[in-house]
């Protein structure tokens, strides 16, 4: 018999009329003969409420509690869902992390997965029953109760179905797939019936909001076949597998956008060696996470170098490089945060050199600015105004005819 | 080093500033050098919010699942006062039922401890760190979750002291003791400095609150010396140990009230072998849990026969005896819900036969009626209308001198 994991997020969950909804599903799913796994995280905004609760407790919050207080999260839905089951006539049994056989590092808020044995969950199947496993949770060498950190219980369920062989992962969310576009934004986005995880990656680390980068990569790794759908329409979503090397891939895919960034251009730093590795040491020394990063051509001598950053560490960046902008003998330190990164993401892109020059033409036809460019193999990421994003995707969506069904 | 348990309730850590007060205590206490095991309960009224979100979701609430829900909270409590103690610089780790050695039957949500084992607890402590375990929590045969039930903390706390052979168990409320009488209705109510096991587990028996009745017991049992206490004020409070049988008990002790029953009247039953037994096998049938019991004398081969039953159970018993009122050859069912429990307690009543007729006396004079009797060899209550109760307490109080201090 064939085994499936199902993974409903928080939203999925959000209070007892969703939890109940879930449930039927699952139960209608059961009773087709296949054998499901369910994978649950704390119910809609609970994760932020015990974060929340513990910064007024404390101060200190020592990771080891931060994990025993988290993990109530998904502790509490999956008992929920498995009384809703027993209502449905489905017997179900909750398990939490270290139950399901999730044994991870010492890493506490955000530990990794060393060993998945689950040798309850295949008693409780081979017993006709349904296993509930809380998402993002195991147990530490030391029996400590761990949290696989944000978006953990995307990798729960990846890392369960790859231990049971399961034919595959469906992560049940609140969108219905993966689009070739922000639908708000583009009115004619389309949803893709299949994604290459290469392209999915490209486009999580670019503004595409779901699944969490960890756990593509994670599928892909162990060969996981993903489904991406919605637990609100019930509709068949996208589908997560490796690209076919024998079929040819369209060239563009999807077009993402990401308005979390800010830029800092340190100016006028003289253009010798040395002088980068000094000013990201800094940064990485404050715990900013730096994204994207250009140096100007250097005009006599002095260079702008330009990066990104998350917006909330904006002010901690900007402080950093004034701080040491007499060292790194820079002339001015400049902080924008109306900017916006448009990504084009596609495998048929390595076999297109052409694409780079349309991306570049489209928005200079319409006068967008492009301050920032970076590339990898499959994608082309622009910094933008922020208010000129949404005219950015909806133009490149449209030049590249994504909505367009392929054939 | 001597080891102490405190237990602290719901509302003791009912909300962050009370977590981080209470920390502060134990702070205090574990720099005197003693060696102290926290216990902690669900802040506020979690246990009822998460009974009722499991009402929301399911009509079936199987018992295993219950447990896994309702247990999120002591454990979502002990995480955060570790954090707490953390902030103070003590080191501390929470330890759920399970980690803390806590197996029990597999009864759920009311299961029985079979053995604490508590190597962890110890192991923490020989670090020089303050273990913080979740109440009311175990781990069953199967390893499946499970929950000693309402008042489990306190249940808890006794048996960790038990185990670790501690030197006292300090189970702290919001309340600083136990009293004479109640405060709110005897004005001039004594907070006694010592009671004796038999003597509170009555009083608990008959109306005191605090502590649960099965702890009593189980410290009885084993041996453990309580404290009962506040942790508002953080006063000393009341000591339970074994009565001192060669010291003389003080006649009366306390008197203590319950308005949470109610009062069903059989009349005209056959006074025939069989009658009593007919009529509380259909109670117990319906799960009436049936507490006094008072048969009036026989007149002319016909009799009443009064019971209380907890104020819920009121309708449910009515309809009961109703249904059966003709098999048992009853003229008429009565139901009476403004019914008061007064009772006396004091280990010393064994010895002074008097008692019962001063109470009597006390309340004859003030023309208060008593409408059922019950005593045991260290107790005398009586039932009295509702509104009488208070005046009852009082007088009673001041009659026995009870505001008087101990010499």
């Amino acid at each position: 018999m064939s085994v499936v994991v199902q993974k409903f997020g928080g939203s999925s969950v959000a209070d007892p009329d969703r939890v109940r909804a879930v449930a039927d599903h699952v139960a209608r799913t059961w009773r087709r003969g296949t054998q499901v796994v369910v994978v649950v995280s704390a119910m809609g905004h609970e994760t932020d409420d015990l974060l929340h609760l513990a910064a007024q407790v404390s101060r200190s919050r020592p990771g080891r509690e931060m994990d025993m207080l988290i993990t109530a999260g998904e502790r509490k839905a999956c008992a929920l869902m498995c009384m809703a089951l027993h209502d449905l006539g489905v017997e179900a049994d909750s398990l939490t992390g270290s139950q399901a056989g999730f044994h991870t590092n010492a890493t506490h808020t955000n530990a990794k997965i060393l060993e998945v044995r689950p040798n309850r969950v295949r008693a409780v199947l081979g017993e006709g029953r349904v296993p509930v496993v809380g998402g993002a949770q195991g147990v530490s060498p030391a029996r400590d109760v761990t949290f696989l950190g944000r978006g953990g219980s995307d990798t729960t369920a990846v890392a369960l179905a790859a231990a049971l062989g399961a034919t595959a992962c469906e992560l049940y969310t609140d969108v219905s797939g993966v689009f070739t576009a922000d639908p708000r934004i583009v009115p004619g986005a389309r949803r893709m019936a299949v994604v290459g995880f290469e392209e999915l990656l490209e486009m999580t680390a670019s503004g595409c909001p779901k699944p969490a980068m960890r756990s593509v990569e994670f599928a892909r790794r162990q060969g996981v076949t993903l489904h991406i759908r919605s637990s609100f329409t019930w509709e068949p979503g996208t589908w997560v597998r490796e690209e076919d090397p024998s079929m040819e891939s369209a060239v563009i895919s999807a077009v993402t956008h990401d308005t979390s960034e800010a830029k800092v251009t340190v100016q006028g730093v003289p253009d010798r060696p040395g002088i980068a590795a000094a000013l990201f040491r800094s940064l990485a020394d404050h715990d900013v996470m730096v994204d994207m990063i250009v140096q100007n051509t250097s005009e006599e001598g002095r260079t702008d170098i330009s990066f990104t950053v998350p917006g909330e560490h904006l002010e901690l960046a900007r402080r950093t490089c004034e701080a040491h902008a007499d060292e790194l003998g820079a002339s001015r330190v400049l902080a924008d945060a109306a900017i916006a990164k448009v990504s084009l993401v596609g495998a048929g892109m390595k076999a297109h050199p052409g694409v780079s020059a349309t991306v570049f033409e489209v928005l200079a036809e319409r006068g967008i600015n492009i301050e920032m460019i970076s590339t990898s193999s499959i994608r082309i990421t622009c910094v933008v105004r922020t208010e000129r994003m949404e005219e950015a995707v909806a133009a490149l969506h449209d030049a590249f005819e994504l909505e367009r069904p392929l054939v």
